[in-house]
């Protein structure tokens, strides 16, 4: 077999075998495919598309090309979530206490944040205290204890992904759906769960601006997920404006805290509920949708989900207290009001501005070595729809320096104030099943 | 200005402008742009095309990352002649002696044969003691005193177009029109003509198998060659069988001198006639190719031709004495007749399977450093549409080994004998002028 003949066959739109994707993957790991036969290949791949069926294989010869984790020893069907990336997105805080609580066991994997989009171990890392340092033993031992532990990602998971990744970064071969669709599969199959919920995101703040796109990469990630062997659902969700009202670390685990205890914003609540839901179902500890979102209302009702988020926090050596009391958690120094210009309703927020606004505060990272404050952020006090008075606040600033023009100039530029009525968009989409 | 923002440009369909292409070409030669991006943008322009501009910017990009040959010191209007490329093409030999023969001054840049196509400085040197080996001055001055001469490229023409197709060889982006026209048309311009009669073949035997093609790859080039300020035509022609009957050296060089005395084989006679008439146009000679064609003919006929081909040899150190006796042209030791294996017309000829039974037989190479026989090769005594009976020789091989089992096997091939009546096909197709 002869790389320049399969980059001839996806050129000409014709279909690779399981044999060619494991040879063309396989080749490139060892070096014996070189970056510029790799990067042709994808680029007839953004061209030609490639079916279900090649998808499917491209994954599982992604998974293989390194390490993968064996969650065998945890009991019960392993459920992950995954999101396709956007501003102010706590749902991950919310909801592994949250389906762990009802008895779902989540053994989650999690990376740090990266330019205006947060990771999960920075905000966890807001809790004082709070570790991803543990051993494969201890992780393993507390999701059959808790039903939940969060891990920092240690093992060489899917090295194909991260070497294609980055050829794909500088040759304008990011944007191919099955490539997308796979490098995301092959990173969730490969660290061990049974079945995954994916929360895939659409709108101005997304990666998939397109509601069609999301459709399809949704589409292809489940058909993917379940060729495989796991169990896969997804929903399509709003990121037109950022998700709730908190961005930045500390200020979303304290969103997650009032979300858990059923005073957190409806977006977020209603989109935890949604996915959770999902979760528990995939996780066959509910008949149906309606009676696992009825047990999560439940367990948000009558505390176990909060005390669910102690029990987590403190067995990951992170100081309960602060799960109590919010105002324990890093404060900064200086809060500003963005306050508005005029008279009017919100009819845009464009998330990534909004969420450069917060890394430039501190609360993310510019690049990969960047130190984070984890203090620092925003919040958004007037979200699309909302009525406006001159001199009210739109968003809340939450910093550590004391001048904040620029900050405040990218708020400005990122919201929209229109005369005419503008309802909130939609949050969820679409739901997409085997 | 980046690199991948331009792939992307280029991916999603948009013009680029000259300076983004000068961009693309400097930074290539100069390994600041590294192969893997632009075997990326490669496969973007085979996908999306490129306008007539932005393929004439290329070329001038190409024409200026290396040397450019200054032919300001020969007389005249000094026209090129490009072949794309097929299998017994005998045309350049016989061309050069007969433009110059009218006073059309030829200053040729030749290469050697690889593969199944052989190349104009293999075949003169048939010509006991001809030499390429020439300096630049004499050169220049054996064409202003002959009209004629043919040098080995020895200046650093068009780096870029070298190491671009190298890449392009091994990520299956060969096939781009506008990147063959500009990798054509960049060596032709650095060569230094004035104008440039480019011969693009079609059918089996060609690179471009259709007609339309080649239509589109003449048009593509003409169009970048007056663009850039070198009057340029085409001419399209068939390679669906090869050109004339000898495949080898020396037997094409007998029959080159076969064809300046007017006794040559009538398809490449014609051919000849054409592209001279276009090089006579060009250089300013005849006022229209009629003119231009019954100048040729006389030149042939009154023996002038030939006599020039004489007085180039000669001048280049080769042996004037087998212009008059093509006997004394090197002989292979033994000659061998293919035999038809029943009565009908030949309806195929595959021009490449003819080309390797040439080679193997030693007449080409079959890899760069390969030795070549110039004595040995093939003459085809039946083409498309002649009638044959069981017994009669459809191929003379002329070789210097005993055993000739392969070459004999690869013709057969090659051949295809119908039952039904088959007309000779077309020798020329179109001409494309500005």
């Amino acid at each position: 077999m002869r790389m320049v003949d399969l980059i001839e066959k996806k050129r000409d739109g014709h279909e690779l075998t399981q044999e060619e994707i494991t040879f063309i993957i396989d080749g490139y790991v060892k070096d014996d495919i070189p970056d510029y036969q790799m990067s042709a290949f994808s680029m007839a791949v953004f061209f030609r598309g490639m079916t279900d069926e090649e998808s499917a294989f491209l994954t599982d010869a992604i998974v293989h090309s390194g390490e993968t984790i064996d969650l065998s020893a945890i009991d019960g069907i392993k459920v992950d979530k995954h999101s396709t990336g956007g501003v102010g997105d706590t749902t991950t805080l919310v909801l592994a206490p949250l389906v762990a609580s009802v008895g779902v066991p989540v053994a989650k994997m999690s990376g740090r944040g990266l330019g205006h989009t947060g990771g999960t171990i920075d905000k966890l890392e807001a809790i004082p205290g709070f570790s991803v340092e543990i051993t494969n033993d201890t992780f393993i031992d507390l999701v059959n204890r808790n039903k939940v532990a969060v891990i920092g990602q240690t093992a060489d998971l899917t090295p194909a992904d991260k070497k294609l990744y980055s050829l794909r970064d500088v040759t304008a071969t990011v944007n191919s759906i099955p490539l997308i669709a796979s490098s995301i599969m092959s990173k969730k199959l490969a660290s061990g769960a049974d079945a995954i919920v994916l929360d895939v995101k659409t709108g101005s703040g997304a990666f998939m601006k397109k509601l069609d796109d999301a459709k399809e990469l949704a589409r292809t990630m489940v058909k993917i997920g379940n060729d495989l062997g796991r169990s896969t659902s997804a929903v399509i969700s709003d990121m037109s404006q950022p998700l709730g009202q908190a961005i930045g670390n500390a200020l979303e685990v304290k969103e997650a805290i009032l979300t858990l205890k059923g005073e957190g914003p409806k977006d977020l609540t209603d989109l935890c509920l949604a996915l959770g839901s999902h979760m528990v179902v995939l996780a066959g500890k509910a008949k149906d949708d309606e009676e696992a979102k009825e047990m999560l209302k439940g367990a948000i009702k009558d505390g176990s989900a909060l005390e669910h988020f102690k029990l987590f926090a403190k067995s990951q050596h992170g100081d309960p207290e602060v799960i109590a009391d919010p105002d324990k958690l890093p404060k900064a120094n200086f809060i500003f009001d963005v306050k508005a210009k005029a008279d009017g309703i919100v009819s845009a927020i464009t998330a990534d501005k909004i969420g450069t606004a917060a890394m430039i505060l501190g609360a993310g990272r510019a690049t990969k070595t960047s130190e984070i404050d984890l203090a620092v952020g925003l919040v958004l006090n007037k979200k699309i729809g909302d009525h406006v008075t001159k001199g009210e606040s739109l968003v809340t600033i939450h910093s550590n320096q004391e001048n904040v023009d620029d900050c405040m100039n990218r708020i400005y530029e990122s919201y929209t104030i229109s005369t005419d009525e503008v309802s909130a968009p939609p949050l969820i989409y679409d739901v997409i099943k085997k």
